[in-house]
């Protein structure tokens, strides 16, 4: 039994995983939010993608694969062109409030082997982890734009 | 009992969440090794610090951090003077064997609250996402300063 109870731990519950999550996605919209209009889609560093590109992926995975494994419709594909902030911001907002509306559909699926878009096979939990750390690592790409272009971005540690 | 039983649901193991982890360190100690040792500690972009003070600070955080709550011994004061790339690989490879080392003796702590240096109280969980999230958004500013030295940082998915 102890092997079993310690197998079964609750590292994070499914409630503060998706609270950890939305704080970044709080975070990553401050990030959107500072970034200059007219350098959102053609700033870069060092022959990388613009920000707003970056921004297109991360919408491109976060509520699309909530969505799939809530319902079973896999679709991710999205219109990729250069478009307003406020765009973002609005794709953004929409996303949150899917995202948390699809989470209790998640329950008991954490640690399920499943194959997401037909291509990548892992554990729930992890296919998720991959998005939430895909979204810190071009957020903070986002980060050294902003600087580069003078300007003060977001704490990194206020997530409310 | 279905209230409990969905509150008690495992998100993510603790070998799964300490898989997780060294996935991510394996490859920062990749970027780490991509970086030209006479950039290490003073290229920066946007009056950013330099990444090899960006790495020292990670040392600081990750395995002293797993040391105090498997141990109660709290320090994460540490030299944080220039230094070879070699001393900065040794360190990291010298910490991550001690993570894995302290590991077990988290067990049963993942979602107790606590207080580490006297100062950052959270669940456990979140104070080791916090560490984690800290890496990858420090690794990813290095993979700009790579890209804008002209080089190919590693590949993000790849963490064997």
């Amino acid at each position: 039994m102890s092997n079993g109870a310690a197998a079964a731990e609750v590292v994070i519950t499914p409630e503060g995983f998706r609270t950890h999550w939305q704080g970044h996605r709080r975070l990553t919209r401050r990030v959107i939010e500072a970034f200059p209009e007219d350098q959102l889609f053609s700033y870069q560093v060092g022959g990388m993608r613009p920000f707003g590109v970056m921004v297109l992926e991360l919408l491109s995975m976060a509520a699309p694969t909530v969505r799939g494994v809530a319902t079973g419709q896999w679709d991710h594909d999205m219109d990729r062109s250069v478009r307003p902030k406020a765009e973002l911001l609005a794709a953004w907002d929409r996303d949150t409030v899917e995202i948390d509306r699809n989470w209790p559909a998640l329950t008991g699926k954490f640690q399920e082997q499943m194959t997401i878009y037909g291509e990548y096979t892992d554990l729930l939990c992890n296919l998720l982890l991959y998005i939430i750390d895909n979204e810190i690592h071009h957020r903070a790409q986002g980060y050294v734009y902003l600087r580069a272009l003078g300007i003060e971005p977001p704490p990194f540690y206020v997530r409310d």
